[in-house]
């Protein structure tokens, strides 16, 4: 077997050595029970186990309250884009948009595509997404405010979230979920794919403060009522078990090896300062997210020209360093170094990309 | 680490131990590539391989030809209730749909909550949903005629499908898909959950036959509309991966190790005639189906007294047989003894019931 490669994707992503391995031990006979993970029911002592232990870690790990409820759906975020607007805004109601690249694009097209009341209150699209807006006057009476927290294709990132005058947000959090410490009670809704963070793909989480999902319509078909897997704890029919149980193993591992979210962010907060230093000290990397806008997450940049972007993502794969190269709208170079990329990973990026501009400067 | 069981599970249910013991084998490493199969791009040529080859197993398996699209999807069976009339029927347009059961009633009412024309035309639910009705009076100009070909809660399966007079079928197969041939030019859309005989739980297969494609609706949410995932196939956004992994390593298991469905299904009658034989021969055991309808995939059965059926579960688990209570809303006892399930393991619980029987009548 050859080595395993340090991992740079942008989701889905590297997980943590020591889930994989766990996975890897008790495939064959989960805990004893006589039958693989892949094999229990969901009805099962041994399932309910797991995803109660993953609801309270997550619970734990956020700091979420008994104000929200916690949910394992399917069909990605992007699922969620239509799901949001169908449950929560009836009528007449206003929502106001942020559009800050693809993915909020793709949310504010499936609010509109049911007809909803949809306020685009501030864009970063004249300077092509490349910073995250300021000096947003948002609806006074909105029914929540979206937000796309961090923006894996252009590199962006919310560094504060908004005042919004108590409007709830929602926001999609795939990519940065459990990357650092978030003031909660700003958020009405809080989404994200498992597969850069959290796991998987094949599980999206759903945290909804539970007036909203009072407020939740009823006469939608029951696959797309928050209501149905809040009553019945997320096993209305059949739910993605292993992307669950994998979940719960990434979350025991950042509460337990790790040390939980604040111990992560700093190491985060290290392994994107290493990065943007070596960018902004060099004339070679250029960084394509405004300063003040900068992920934590994705690391984006470009190089003098495509030929030696180019090089440079095949060089660095044949040292072991995959998965740089940005998104396929965009071009250029793209690290992205979500919970499980160790420091020390990144700083063999770093070392890499410093002999590489050395060389080709 | 203990012993495997044998695992009788209704779903999700046992998978081969091949190909469990193969998710093992390359769980840190897939085919060399330096990562775990549950780190890789749903955009990279590994994963490209991955859903590429259990299509066309699949086609192959199933003998389906270009008239056919397959997608993967997520939200199980369940999901697709709503999505079928959702996409297919427009207007004052007519679906019939025949209830043979809980699921069969759930589709009926998806469809119902959308304000369609639904048109029951025949219901065993007079009898308990002990049987498959025939005789059926179909609307001529109906879009699809609605049937769920197993029926794993009653116990019972359609053994020839109805003649529908060129209405295309739509079948919930989650519980018998791959178990048996099919007559596939019979159906316009075939689904299934994956979890009972072609994976884990998290993935939903959908074949459509195309004309049938081109009619669905246009103006639905991107996620909910059949379209996006054909136009893409499967990739609009990220897939559960690692579901359809597994499901190409059990299609590549019937495929190759078995030997195909025409194998399969001879070892399945055969599994479910001891079964029914002993039940059949003794004044102990009492099968809840008409025995012209009764299931090759879900036996169910009943004892004496509930006090010796809850004495019999739990002697069979103690012995190694696991998954043989009947679902919540029936009570009684059901083997659920889909493709994973060898003839041999069948042997053992027979043996077990008739020495159970020998002791207690």
């Amino acid at each position: 077997m050859s080595k395993r490669v340090i991992n740079f994707n942008p989701g889905p992503a590297a997980l943590p050595l020591p889930v994989l391995e766990e996975i890897q031990e008790e495939l064959l006979n989960y805990k004893g029970c006589g039958m693989s993970v892949l094999e229990i029911s969901h009805r099962s002592d041994t399932f309910t186990s797991i995803i109660e232990d993953a609801e309270k870690r997550l619970r734990r790990l956020m700091g979420l309250n008994d104000d929200y409820t916690v949910l394992f759906l399917q069909g990605g975020a992007s699922f969620q884009f239509a799901m949001i607007p169908m449950n929560l805004m009836h009528g007449d109601q206003v929502a106001d948009y942020i559009n800050t690249g693809t993915w909020s694009t793709k949310a504010i097209k499936e609010a509109q595509i049911q007809g909803k009341n949809v306020n685009v209150v501030a864009s970063s699209e004249d300077k092509n997404f490349s910073y995250i807006p300021k000096d947003i006057n948002f609806t006074r009476d909105a029914v929540y405010v979206h937000i796309t927290s961090n923006n894996t294709i252009k590199g962006t990132q919310w560094a504060e979230f908004p005042d919004t005058g108590g409007v709830p947000i929602v926001s999609d959090m795939s990519s940065d979920i459990l990357s650092r410490k978030i003031p909660v009670e700003k958020f009405g809704l809080i989404y994200a794919g498992a597969q850069k963070n959290l796991g998987p793909a094949g599980v999206t989480v759903v945290i909804i403060r539970k007036d909203l999902l009072e407020l939740c319509a009823d006469d939608l078909p029951t696959m797309l009522k928050y209501k149905t897997f809040a009553e019945k704890k997320s096993l209305f029919n059949t739910p993605p078990c292993f992307a669950i149980y994998v979940v719960q193993l990434v979350l025991k591992w950042l509460e337990e090896t790790v040390g939980g979210v604040e111990k992560v962010e700093e190491i985060n907060r290290q392994k994107a300062k290493i990065l943007y230093d070596l960018i902004d000290s060099s004339d070679f990397y250029r960084g394509t997210a405004e300063p003040d806008s900068r992920s934590m997450m994705n690391v984006t940049f470009r190089l003098p020209t495509p030929e030696l972007e180019a090089q440079f993502i095949e060089e660095a794969a044949a040292n072991g360093l995959a998965g740089l190269k940005g998104h396929r709208s965009v071009g250029g170079c793209r690290a992205s170094i979500y919970n499980a990329t160790s420091l020390s990973a990144v700083q063999t990026l770093v070392d890499f990309m410093d002999s590489f501009a050395k060389k080709h400067r």
